[in-house]
């Protein structure tokens, strides 16, 4: 089902299809509440809803697209199985349902997937087969795989029946929040934004439809400069989710038809908006997730002030590691955590006199490393690198005008 | 209102007090919901369901005792305003209804208190004071200001009104989950579990009610030791809001009379319960209101399998810094984050081969220190500190083993 060779794709699937799928997948996948955000509101100056559904069974949306498309095999399909490329999302929610509807799933993921990736997939019922250095030889290990073994190959997002699937997020936001005036959604293979666009905007031609992709790998945004879907470099992001090299085709295709605009988040941003949300809505979201966030504290929609938005929160996998390194780089953009060089004096009580300012001033430090072979010519003097907690820029700027008044020399 | 000197304080608050607290917070408290967690289930073997009351507009249950307490103050007294002396939940939930009801709050917090606790109360609206260097100091300055001002104190936990509003967290758990057989709720001063064991017991007394406190502060145990409430040491825990130094009189005797059993959950514990629901539920919570489930992880509740159970998730106010590092101190305790130190050999290449071997086994460097100064007699060999990332406990021990058998000296 692969649309990435069709002129024109976007008349592969209608609102007629997400109603049906919606109806399809009842009772299967969770309808998540989508409440309104006090903090948030205040925060951005919009009537935020945030649409919560990273509370699906495997933590995101892609259940939606993948209950979807197996409820539509054939039985001699469901016998044989299906076969898919993901070390994401796709791969759990096509794990789980899979299981569920006692269709086998296999999984190709290329051999860097991460453990915790691959060991959720097996929990989940799933047959997972690491091959390959890239995500192109896993996807062709599958394609192969699909051939040779008589599976029913269902592509993330380039597919008719999986971008319905994700639309059903669309119909259950205007139903959840009438007054609805904007819909904010991430964009990385497209599927969940073209779905959402083409339900409201079919629907409510009046509600505005954004998306946001990251910065880091702006694979639409490309395609629209290169009048269609083109390989963007890889690059890290912490939305991963979001880390896809081609815009479907399908997807691109709808998105233009229907969506107003899409933008770009950067890292500082992502990280900032995840941060906000385990603050202020005590949510667990993958970076994908707070993307939509992000746009919205990005300034970029002064057109929202006032009105009534919902954040698609599209999935909460995020590697605990990964969430404690993007919580300090939130903290440092917020001016609350802070690491800078100072030269001490290298005698007793040298450590002391400094950690002595540094308290007064009101921070804390969290570390301090001394650095005797890189301190420069006087011996007398050594460097320490130093991690301190704040309150806030401010604060920040006030503990450096201190040390610096008392004589240190600090280096930010 | 401090019921302290009271025998037979226990007959203060009835199932009445709570019904009526009910309908008097209704509408200015959320009534938060209540879903069952297939993961956490199939984690502990019950059925389990998560009382969500860190969604609360403050983060916390101390919403439900605050209003309610406000709420029964005469006219003088609300023009006069009310006083209290918290640096936690009970600030905030006071500070944001009594903005919400135009009665002026009064926090003491002592000059200790984190930043953000006296940043966030005065943003709702409440004159914060710092004052003294204990708990104690702020709690006498602020029954002082009670008497020179007119102000009403209104305790955090040892006031009927309190307890009775806190109580209406288990009406609400007793129609949203019929089928509950146990629920199980922190301990700190004891108003929560209090509260909640009052109203199941006398309305439904075959559910079991059990409390939680953190094993570093056991004030409720101590006290039952004690026959009645005594002084615990101040000892720092992850579970801050349960860092009470003595349990309230009024909860003791509700407790001892209503609550099955109440029992220990230590750091390590606490820390894992904080990321299996980060990882399972997606949710940001305290310290605190992992507990419950610490507690039933702990295998001391063999009678619980295959029952349907209740977590009471009270507060969400966890600060970045600490989630972060707790989320490694469980990865820690998981076996997924490790550090030891290796003796390696320092000419060139050293490093280079161990990070062959470790790469090997499939485990993934986080970081490296060396530390020359102090490893030992060979000028040959240095000491290397190292954080490593692997799937689990078994898979740590399968790298210890791969470092040995190529040679190096390995401390974990």
């Amino acid at each position: 089902m692969d649309a990435s060779n069709s002129a024109n794709a976007a008349s592969q699937v209608s609102l007629a299809d997400i109603v049906t799928a919606r109806q399809r997948i009842a009772g299967g996948v969770a309808v998540t509440p989508c409440p309104e955000s006090i903090p948030l509101s205040e925060l951005t100056g919009s009537r935020v809803f945030c649409k919560l559904d990273y509370l699906q069974r495997t933590g995101s949306f892609k259940e939606r697209g993948a209950r979807n498309a197996l409820l539509q095999l054939t039985e001699a399909q469901r016998t044989q199985g299906v076969v898919t490329q993901s070390a994401g999302n796709h791969a759990l929610g096509l794990a789980y349902h899979g299981q569920l509807l006692h269709i086998p799933v296999t999984v190709v993921m290329p051999r860097f997937a991460p453990i915790i990736k691959s060991s959720t997939c097996r929990r989940l019922g799933a047959k997972v087969i690491l091959h390959g250095d890239s995500f192109l030889e896993a996807r062709e290990h599958a394609l192969s795989l699909a051939d040779s073994e008589s599976l029913t190959y269902i592509h993330g997002f380039d597919n008719p029946q999986i971008v319905a699937g994700q639309g059903t997020a669309g119909l259950e936001i205007m139903e959840q929040v009438p007054g609805v005036e904007a819909i904010i959604a991430p964009v990385g293979g497209g599927g969940l934004l073209a779905g959402i666009a083409l339900a409201v905007k079919t629907m409510k031609p009046a509600v505005a439809v954004y998306g946001v992709e990251a910065a880091n790998m702006p694979s639409f945004t490309s395609a629209v400069k290169a009048g269609g879907p083109c390989d963007v470099a890889p690059c890290p992001t912490l939305a991963d989710g979001l880390a896809v090299g081609r815009v479907g085709r399908l997807p691109f295709d709808l998105i233009r038809r229907h969506a107003d605009e899409v933008i770009l988040a950067s890292e500082e941003q992502l990280s900032l908006a995840v941060l906000r949300l385990v603050e202020l809505e005590k949510a667990v979201v993958e970076g994908a997730a707070a993307a939509p966030l992000a746009a919205l504290m990005s300034g970029r929609f002064p057109q929202l002030r006032g009105k009534t938005v919902v954040l698609t929160l599209c999935g909460g996998n995020i590697d605990p590691v990964v969430l404690g390194r993007v919580i300090e780089k939130g903290l440092a953009t917020d001016g609350r955590l802070a690491r800078f060089t100072a030269t001490i004096s290298d005698r007793p009580g040298g450590l002391a006199a400094f950690a002595q300012i540094v308290s007064s001033a009101g921070a804390s430090i969290k570390q301090v490393t001394h650095d005797r072979e890189f301190s420069g010519p006087s011996i007398a003097h050594v460097n320490v690198q130093c991690t301190v907690e704040t309150a806030d820029r401010e604060h920040l700027q006030q503990l450096y005008t201190t040390l610096r008044e008392a004589g240190f020399v600090v280096r930010e």
